[in-house]
């Protein structure tokens, strides 16, 4: 740290993304949860003609993308808002509301990334343990006063709740706020999107990086009533007001277009769940009920690390947390079946 | 604003950019210093093949393209780091190091948008006039104590200190952090990125938007020593890894193998700001001494608003900023020579 480092970021604990590795040999990446198709063509020649014109600046209202998203989730443009991926947005919603007296409250185990910014900002936290087989109990958080980070479904567990439970949650109290963070939405939940027209203490985000299989290019999105979006838009006009770039607005915008080629993929990874949830619970594993395009999944054949590293030993990575409930666990991302049947092959081999 | 928002954002006074039309009919956009010349076509298809893999993460920690700096700037690559955007590189840097006890410190004219993330951050601003002449005054900032902004050349003067005056200022006081804003370096200025091996109180930025023709692509670049380095990346890392995307990251290491087009490319557009400044001049001009790729100039024969909205009402846009010192004058962006022929054209009708 150097001499001029500011006190005021004396709290932060950088992120540890999943490994990304680089020169070494991988045979299967199943770390990161990213999508095993690549991106739709027609999003793929929107970006490449963009890339022509970068000489412009991008428009920094995403006056086109928000059309585009407009139309798609059926929302007037002024209750949308986008950011350099989610996780910016997570940042806008949370530097925008969280404060000394209003605590940002989450489960223990989810998205790393909260505590993380959290740090970051030096902002108070209320951690509320999930049940004891990993769902999420909505009746806990009652009486808490603050910003409520919620993703549905929840990582790395994979768990959901419904609309319908979300949504009496949302209105049991409307000097709560709600950030839903629906990442994983599109494998197999029901969204609380439609919700944000009916209630003002409703943030929902979402990313592109899953199921439109945009991770490299950064693309997230967050639907609130219109205040909470001006509010929100003040961090982000103050801070970096030309944050998503031109290939990335005009990728966004052209897989909104192609739903078609989404929602088959979508399709497809979730077949693909199912079918190697069947194969894992068959080698004698415990996996975790999945509206996701990963699994959470633990063996007593098998510490969740020793198995992790067995098979980073044969280039295939998985993630393994350090994190005490979980620990014997690994989460593993749902590529391709070819993918997934050469992991269970190594699996079977590192069981033997 | 919504109930939610945050005291701690309340001294928030958004950026306000240069106009970026939208369905109207532009004939001529010399307001945001675009460069007129598209990316290089090494770049553009770097960008394109980028985009076909965009389905996996991006490299958090930007190696290649770090790789291709570190080759091309002549410094380790631990002294360097990327934004997505010069803009959030300001904001890394000014998150790090600026503090309630550690004021920001720049001129009165200059990027107006310290001031937005000095309001957004609620730091103390220690503002220094410009002299009469509008040149910087480095004997002004004897004896301040905190984080020294200094765009080199200044925007929007476009006029510039030497590396030698930059360097006497750096090392007269190694408790004062000095932040030297590169923006426009390549248009005839001296870098000060031989310095960061010599001082550990300097950070340079660069952007490239401008010589780079990357302006929608976002890309900012930022030089310091290894412990200022490893400061901002605290920042980055906590509030978003991922912030420079794959795209974007791909056409900037291309865009560095390719020099030759950039140099030709600023090359040009010196020449044409010469020859432009000197018709400017002929017409009853004053125009300041630019190093940078526009011009500042006022006439007596016209108001600089009025100017500005007579040539807006034929469809060209030029910038004029409503601030007491500069009001009398417009910033004009240099394009092509034909591009800056219709334009003169445009001021002689105008004047008539």
């Amino acid at each position: 740290m150097s001499r001029f480092f500011s006190s005021r970021y004396a709290n932060a604990e950088p992120y540890k993304p999943g490994e990304q590795p680089k020169g070494q040999t991988v045979v299967l990446k199943l770390n990161t949860n990213e999508n095993p198709f690549p991106p739709s063509p027609r999003a793929i020649a929107a970006a490449a003609e963009a890339a022509g014109r970068v000489n412009i600046y991008n428009d920094h209202m995403c006056r086109d993308l928000k059309a585009a998203a407009s139309e798609y989730f059926g929302l007037p443009a002024e209750n949308i808002m986008f950011g350099n991926g989610s996780d910016e947005n997570l940042d806008f919603a949370i530097r925008a509301f969280a404060d000394d007296g209003f605590p940002l409250i989450f489960p223990d185990i989810t998205y790393s990334f909260y505590e993380t910014l959290a740090g970051l900002h030096s902002l108070p936290q209320v951690v509320v343990p999930l049940a004891e087989d990993f769902s999420l109990r909505l009746e806990d958080y009652r009486g808490l006063k603050g910003m409520v980070l919620i993703a549905n479904p929840n990582a790395p567990t994979g768990l959901a709740r419904s609309r319908a439970e979300m949504e009496a949650f949302i209105a049991e109290d409307p000097e709560r706020l709600v950030l839903v963070d629906e990442a994983y939405v599109d494998f197999g939940n029901e969204s609380c999107v439609p919700l944000v027209s009916k209630y003002d203490n409703l943030i929902v985000t979402m990313t592109f990086s899953k199921s439109r299989s945009m991770a490299g290019a950064r693309l997230g999105i967050s639907f609130a009533c219109k205040e909470l979006i001006d509010d929100m838009e003040i961090i982000r006009n103050s801070g970096n007001p030309y944050n998503v770039n031109s290939m990335t607005s005009a990728m966004g915008a052209a897989i909104l277009q192609d739903d078609e080629y989404t929602r088959k993929n979508c399709a497809e990874i979730c077949r693909v769940r199912g079918w190697f949830s069947g194969e894992l619970r068959a080698l004698g594993f415990n996996v975790l009920d999945s509206r996701t395009n990963f699994v959470l999944a633990r063996t007593d054949k098998i510490g969740g690390k020793e198995l992790y590293e067995a098979l980073k030993a044969r280039g295939i990575l998985i993630r393994h947390f350090n994190q005490e409930r979980i620990k014997d666990y690994n989460r593993i991302s749902i590529g391709t079946e070819e993918q997934m049947k050469l992991l269970l092959e190594n699996i079977k081999e590192v069981l033997k």
